[in-house]
């Protein structure tokens, strides 16, 4: 089978200034059209380090893929790596540098390093990034594919979706990898491998399980290359496994199930006040965006100090995180009040460190999705 | 000099399932400690592949970290790659297990799956991890370190702060890396380095120089290894090149710079109000915290669908995100009421996909930063 390989390329990268988000989507993505990524490596501004990485890259994955060093400043060094790699010369490609003085128009006059930008070698396509500077390159030589894709994170993603992964599906027709996910809240991972038992160790032929440890929770991920209505059953299976535990499967979140148990117990809309999480619940809370027949977020008070202030919605959830005991142990005091209500509750959260805001906001997102009808 | 690798370790990162913010956060500690990260490789759950890659890294860095596959799970193969790497065997050690036991004592038995964590390798020390089940190792051999660790990101930084860095810091004694920055809003990356000019493509002997885009704007960033107070200069004179354009240097945050500015301006509290963008600008403002002498942000209210509702704070800052124009190219819609006040303004902001919530969030607290006294 085919793999790809990423260079996620840039001194930023492994200065820690920027977390390497690209990989992540490009992972996702790639699973998806059936070449799975095998391995990523980041590498910094370095001509001689990404030309070896490409040659190592290129004896060993059928699909190259780098982003990042396509900018016009000194240190974007991806197109001048790869030209060493492959033996071949840079040029300044008429058409490019009129596509980017174009582009400048708008602006005032192109920066003269910009013209860095509209270089190829001879076995390179341009692809165009409609917004952003820096075109990316498609590279089909000795059986290999390298396509270079810019390191900003929306950029990427068009170029991407646009030109990339049609291209590589139409060169390569693999089976794609379909994934199932069952989400719980409230086990350990230990826990939730007792209890789906013999569907983690040994799954149908040709499905993988694992389980993966999350501060929304623990998941139990199934995926396979074969017919991906086998992984019905081992969803139906962990789920019977999980009971009540389990908040849902695949793209489900805690959020969501919260605002939708809300709705049913008559709650058109929610706020929020929170106390020591900075925000925790608020973000989340508004990422979770419209549920379908649930409650609809209006916003979030932070604070303790604030008045209890005017009714803006039919629901008000409250959390206060407590501060952790001897052991690092920690608990979040949670309570609703008006069309729907829950009793001032405490509820012991698992980890210390940064994750505990998120982690005591998922408690009691949990905490709403169980909900009672006895609760309205 | 010495330098460290870092072995991401873990089918969900290949998968794009997880973000590996452990990279992240390792990058800079190593940088800070001088023993600078030259890469960074994710890997999955296979115990031949994990197995070369340690082989590849003990012949090309003094220091190699890996985060990931310690859990008690059958796909945890760190432990058993190393120990292949190094032909050396697994053992059980009974003071581990026992460890173990005890801290299940609290929630019940302990899954007999959690035994494979407390093995080790005769040249491994165990690293006690107090906040999960996964312990850490630390190996010195052949004049290589090599230190496991969890992948939880909050155990990991626990181990890693209270145990690997300060042996690291024991065994190495570098000279850190200084690193300062400057911070621009509403220009772009080749706009900058034309303003900076020579500081940029020749700065000081032994300082690099780089420039980053960001949802928050563009960076300059200049590092060191020799005297850190040379980059006073540096700052100094991109702070000078950039002017009202710039907005703080190092930590300093664009939410931060507005909170400040209102409360310059008279303000003791702010909330907002916003549409379209998702509740970024709520996030943004409950992550920056409380800051001195600036307004304090007391909430948020998401949608278009709401009564204008009692005044909760001294100022209230409304933004709504336009739709996209036909070039992909978006306008924020930024005002301000209250004690200080800034009438309708509309704004463009750059590049569409995911960013665009945030970027508009951005813009607005840059229009915030930019009141002058008369807006009062």
């Amino acid at each position: 089978m085919t793999t790809a390989e990423l260079l996620s390329i840039g001194a930023e990268l492994l200065l820690g200034e920027t977390v390497d988000t690209n990989a992540a989507f490009l992972g996702r993505e790639l699973a998806e059209v059936g070449l799975p990524l095998s391995t990523v490596r980041m590498l910094p501004d370095d001509r001689g380090v990404i030309r070896d990485a490409f040659i190592e890259a290129r004896g060993r994955s059928g699909v190259v893929l780098a982003t990042g060093g396509l900018g016009p400043t000194h240190d974007d060094l991806t197109r001048e790596g790869l030209a060493d790699a492959l033996g071949e010369e840079l040029r300044e490609v008429p058409a490019l540098v009129e596509a980017l003085e174009e582009r400048f128009r708008a602006f005032g006059p192109m920066p003269a390093a910009n013209r860095r930008q509209a270089t190829l070698i001879p076995s390179a396509e341009s692809l165009a990034n409609p917004i952003g500077s820096a075109p990316g390159w498609w590279v089909e030589r000795d059986g290999v594919v390298i396509a270079l894709m810019p390191g900003v994170p929306s950029e990427m993603r068009r170029m991407w979706t646009d030109q990339v992964r049609p291209r590589l599906a139409a060169c390569f027709a693999l089976p794609p990898l379909a994934i199932r996910s069952v989400k719980a809240f409230g086990i350990g991972e230990s826990a939730m491998a007792e209890r789906l038992g013999s569907l983690l160790t040994s799954p149908p032929p040709g499905v993988e399980a694992g389980i993966y440890a999350r501060d929304d929770g623990v998941h139990a991920r199934f995926s396979t290359r074969g017919d991906p209505t086998v992984l019905d059953g081992c969803v139906a299976r962990a789920l019977a496994a999980m009971g009540d535990d389990a908040y849902g499967t695949d793209a489900d979140d805690l959020a969501t199930a919260a605002l939708r148990r809300l709705g049913e117990l008559g709650a058109a809309t929610v706020c929020s006040w929170e106390a020591d999480t900075e925000g925790a619940l608020l973000a989340i809370l508004a990422a979770a965006g419209p549920v379908d027949g649930g409650a609809r977020y209006v916003g979030g008070v932070l604070d303790a100090g604030m008045a209890p202030g005017p009714r803006v919605a039919d629901a008000a959830l409250q959390m206060s995180l407590l501060p952790q005991d001897a052991n690092g142990r920690s608990r979040v005091r949670v309570s609703i009040s008006g069309a729907v209500s829950l009793p001032v509750t405490e509820l012991r959260i698992h980890g210390s460190g940064p994750q505990r805001p998120r982690r005591a906001a998922y408690a009691a997102l949990n905490a709403v999705r169980r909900l009672s009808s006895s609760d309205r």
